[in-house]
């Protein structure tokens, strides 16, 4: 039984009440297990800009996705890593700013007026070996899977952090994870600022946020960079970078709003010591949201889904990927709502294929 | 001399004057031979969605651009496409819609605000066989260069319009040429529109119009389709689309205000008659404005710019090009200006390699 649209669960059960089905005996587990019921043509998994993207598109060509935004997946709130920002300057369209949140609350209320059915359950589970697809959700597992014909993961990625003690209390207010996205704002102007990490991220991050900052540290574990030879050499001859081998930061230390201080402990010394300075930035990778689609579908080493470059086309037939979850290279909010935008062509050029 | 910004005439005419190398009687034309000393890191051509986000993250990047903006290039004003369509409704971040026109002064408020250059003029002749590049606008080809290390290609594409009578009267008002952006919106539900074209494109555009209106056709020049088999199939099979063979539009009519018929001939039975229709779409085809750097750049034979598929690198190290003119599958502002955002990171990353 292929229905039009997903039902929510109030849906089914004011349904199954219109046709005297309901047993008002009949317990939550009940109506769950009648999801059985729900076939979806396309499903977004995911909630952040490309996804809502996605179902704008999907919405004004008359398919509604339902869209699974998930209850704080993988840690994080709906909306996706830009709930986890303060302003965002660089979104085209936005002069004056806006703050990440409201930003995501605008694209989800634009979605949902086109149509697309927002639920805030978790998929955890997902089977591409046949078709339909199904899908399952976090507490129910082994109950009867959601069904669908076309899958748009935008799961996200996740910049990874140490959870230093004091992190919490500063992120956003001198800690960040990514300099393109918040190196320019004010309160990194002239200030000491350090990256974490020996990678060639941390080494570009580092030589980009000279443009702002006073002196950059480099604060590495080890005592070399792991970084390209040509990214070595251009942090050691930028006089603005400083880079403390051998160093481990311990504890992120503030005045109770803004950050002022790392301690550090040079491990080849065990000398521990404050590092003044007004801005840390992270660039010890990211990780992308894609353990549940594991061994199911292409992906690079480090566990990006592999699409057709330039499209949202996945490894599998009627699976599309968009958003941070595809993209190592931008991870921007903008090319993620671009991408999300292919997707929801790409999936509507499927499902057109599907239904003739 | 490489200077960090570009001077406008103004900032020269100033300039000279304090270094009291201004004579009152140099003309305007002297002033225009002095761009000679006019170098940029960066030049985007184009004025769209894609041009504006790849200078706002340029300018955020401190390397604020100068954009060449055209003076109506290939038709066109300031703002590209956008400002020759109604409301926007798929732009992410906007639930209750806004003007096309409106999305673009956005854009370029929120460009300038973070130190874009934008200059008034066509770029009408490139030079990008040694470096930096060399440009002319469109009155001053016999003058000296503006010269530049990086450039941004973001001049466009148009569709392709038959120019009918009446067309300008219910441009907007009826008649458009995209099915995707305009298919949605009030005044085509449950009405009968027609499609021109006979492609894969002007098949697609059909299927998905009938959607929407009441009844679709599909008007062809000649006796058949030159499209794909499975696109033949696909238009032949769906009830709502008629197929109009050996038919030519000659005049677009209305009730002053919006579209209601189109005047077409049966061009084998020479039979004149009023279609009545309430929406017209062309389908025939799009032109990337890259006249100015016809072979001196790998394009497709259709005249798009190849671009390393999902970046927006060119055949020309240093040359960069987004939106529409090297996207011929999705061309939608909100993957434009992704492609924008491509373009600042690419440029921004070519730019640190060649300074340091």
């Amino acid at each position: 039984m292929i229905l039009n649209k997903t039902l929510t669960r109030l849906q089914l059960q004011s349904k199954l009440k219109q046709k005297n089905l309901f047993n008002s005996s009949i317990k939550f587990k009940h109506l769950i297990i009648s999801k059985a019921m729900v076939h979806n043509k396309v499903t977004i998994i995911g909630s952040g800009p490309a996804a809502h993207t996605a179902a704008i598109y999907l919405g004004r060509a008359e398919i509604p996705p339902t869209m699974y935004e998930g209850m704080m997946a993988n840690g994080i709130a709906p909306g996706g890593q830009l709930t986890t920002t303060t302003e965002i300057e660089n979104f085209p369209g936005f002069p004056n700013g806006l703050m990440g949140g409201e930003l995501m609350d605008k694209m989800k209320e634009q979605s949902i007026k086109f149509g697309n059915n927002v639920i805030t359950e978790t998929i955890s589970k997902v089977d591409l070996s046949s078709r339909p697809f199904k899908l399952w959700t976090e507490f129910n597992e082994d109950e009867e899977p959601i069904t669908t014909d076309s899958l748009i993961i935008s799961t996200g990625a996740s910049a990874k952090r140490l959870h230093l003690p004091g992190e919490e209390t500063y992120w956003q207010q001198g800690i960040s994870a990514c300099a393109v996205c918040d190196g320019a704002v004010p309160i990194f102007r002239n200030k000491p600022l350090a990256v974490i990490g020996g990678g060639d991220s941390a080494c570009e991050e580092a030589s980009f946020l000279t443009k702002y900052g006073s002196k950059v540290y480099l604060i590495v574990r080890k005592d070399y960079l792991r970084a390209s030879t040509i990214m070595q050499r251009r942090v050691e001859k930028n006089d603005k970078i400083e880079i403390l081998f051998n160093t481990v930061p311990l504890e992120a230390k503030g005045d109770g709003k803004f950050l002022n201080a790392l301690l550090v402990n040079n491990v080849k010394e065990n000398r521990q010591y404050d590092l003044p300075i007004n801005g840390l930035f992270y660039a010890i990778g990211h990780k992308p949201a894609t353990e549940i689609v594991k061994g199911q579908i292409d992906m690079d080493e480090t566990g990006y889904i592999k699409t057709v470059p330039g499209t949202s086309l996945t490894s599998v037939p009627g699976v599309f990927a968009a958003g941070d979850v595809q993209d190592s290279r931008y991870r921007q909010a903008i090319t993620s709502a671009g991408s999300g935008c292919m997707a929801a062509l790409d999936a509507e050029k499927y499902l057109s294929e599907l239904y003739e």
